[in-house]
């Protein structure tokens, strides 16, 4: 019996939105969740974040630091973070790929960042180390390659991960936990037609598609993704894992994604690059320097509601760690707002119209 | 006529707690000033400062980025900073001594730290500048130099801040701003005897003793803080500059200064020593790995609202930008909180007894 429940309240097509209940909280979907890697979203106080649903916390990063009794002994992630909303926690997984590592059947050896040692992450370890840090949802231990390695390798990668994520689900106790799977295959329909087979077969509470969004062009992405949703259950919470552009989301969205995490509306706020309408503005450009405007009118976020462009820009030259604070919150809430506006307009059926305000260049 | 009004509620030997009010603006007094060089406070929005009355800017790097022109066409330095609370605006007089200067009678050339190239501030473009940015309170361009150096300098300086006071006046054009002089003179009582008079016989809206905190003992200072505060008129507010440890604070409210400024509680904070009490502890301290209880366990703050020391410990070592925000609130509310206990004590007459918390080591 899980602890998660999605109920579809709406489709258009294949776009979908709904909730999904969990341990009494609750995630509009399609929803989209920050990044708080070790527990905080960079520069930013998630006191800022009124309407995110649900975080991201990183198991790899965790493991190391603070390390997951201290969290356990803590009283868990939510009092850790002093966030009372959904955590999802990665297994890891990423950090096969991000980091140099090797892989071999049983796990992956890291060398841990901090001090140089080497040390192996297996599916046992990651799935006792999310029961440990009780996030809401744990992901499975998956084997993520680059895209552009052999079938090969590809094929090693989606064994591996049905093997990892039997052995995870063995070892998963945390009953207020729900479990996802993990769909790899890189760009092989093929494979990713066997992958699925293997996670669904597994049964999970929800499934991700891995190694996406790491060096795939949008329409390679999108053909997978297309391919993909469509063999997975229509019941169960699909999740596209390291994506958050708003294009790539509303594109997605179309193929019946409903939920996404990724870096990067906070890592672009860093660089001054800030959501406006369907477009980008950088803030540091020299044309902003007398602008008495907030990033964008209609935006409803602390930033914009208390400063102009020209305040901004000044404060990204000159006090950066005070910007990224503020800018990191405008592209959030701004990726929060194109979410409300592509739930809403699924419930009216004019997410065709809407998704044409987001198309690639 | 000034724009400042200073009312004395009560006081306790020299020591006195009141109110300035100023553009209908209120300061509390004793009171801090948090201090926000370039129009934000370091990695810290103002939002959780509830209780703070006033600011500090500096003209200085304010006339470099974004410039006084820019600030002035955006509607003054509260509408660009978003803080309707008073300003005040150092005169540029401090980074004489804090950069690399060279001092003539008309004023001190700077080397534009951005560019590298030299440009002379002097009284009349401190002055015309605090004008434009719009602060409630503007000071004097003083000349600072070390309290080391020979009495012949240090008369040199109450001459040339005599000299520059009077133009400064001369150019002060604002009728929404107040002008506070500086007595300078080193560890010289005749000299600070001397400045003082300068000063009053020009008659500013309130006093500020300068050239202190910058290297002189605790008792040096003490002698020459008691020595010119009874000289300076006891319906003026009388501030001192740089100078903002809670030891420091108490020692100097004990004789009746009203007003302080200094970066010292955010820049500890960001080294991770945090107030505690009538005490310090590092953060950073292997101790405070596990330790579940907040900062303090009766401060008010946000932080110690939210976040164990372990998290904070962990979010130091390791998100750094996020600990800076989390642990630069606390010690500045931790100080709110000292002057609220100190004004409210005289208000009671017992500061002599809050006192003996807060003597030096």
């Amino acid at each position: 019996m899980s602890n998660l429940n999605f109920k579809i309240l709406a489709k258009e097509d294949k776009s979908r939105t709904g909730e999904i209940t969990i341990n009494n909280k609750t995630i509009k979907t399609p929803g989209f969740m920050p990044v708080a890697t070790r527990g905080a979203i960079k520069s930013t106080p998630h006191t800022f974040l009124d309407n995110t649903d649900v975080l991201l916390a990183n198991t790899y990063h965790l493991y190391l630091r603070p390390g997951v009794d201290v969290i356990n002994e803590l009283g868990g992630i939510h009092k850790f973070m002093s966030w009372d909303k959904v955590i999802l926690t990665d297994s890891g997984g990423f950090q096969a790929w991000s980091l140099p590592t090797k892989i071999d059947n049983e796990g992956v050896v890291f060398k841990n960042i901090y001090d140089g040692s080497s040390f192996k992450m297996t599916p046992e370890i990651s799935i006792k180390s999310q029961n440990k840090i009780g996030s809401d949802i744990a992901m499975i231990f998956d084997c993520l390659i680059d895209i552009k390695d052999s079938k090969e390798k590809q094929i090693n990668s989606i064994n591996l991960t049905r093997d990892w994520g039997s052995i995870t689900k063995s070892f998963h106790k945390n009953k207020d936990q729900a479990l996802f799977g993990i769909v790899q295959g890189g760009l092989h329909k093929d494979l990713r037609e066997l992958s699925t087979k293997y996670m669904v077969d597994q049964e999970y509470d929800g499934y991700a598609l891995g190694g996406l969004a790491i060096g795939e062009t949008n329409i390679e992405r999108k053909n997978i993704v297309k391919f993909t949703s469509e063999l997975l259950p229509d019941e169960k919470p699909k999740y596209v894992m390291g994506l958050g552009d708003m294009h790539g989301l509303v594109d997605l969205i179309e193929e019946g994604i409903d939920l996404f995490d990724c870096v990067w509306p906070a890592r672009l706020a860093r660089h001054g690059k800030l959501i406006v309408g369907n477009t980008y503005i950088n803030i540091k450009n020299k044309q902003y320097e007398n602008d008495p405007e907030p990033i964008s009118n209609v935006c409803t976020c602390f930033t914009c509601q208390n400063y102009s462009k020209a305040f901004l820009r000044h404060l990204i030259h000159n006090e950066n760690t005070t910007a990224w604070l503020y800018l990191t919150i405008h592209n959030l809430i701004q990726t929060e707002i194109i979410l409300d506006e592509a739930r809403k307009s699924i419930l009216e059926s004019t997410f065709s119209t809407f998704r044409k305000q987001f198309e690639y260049e």
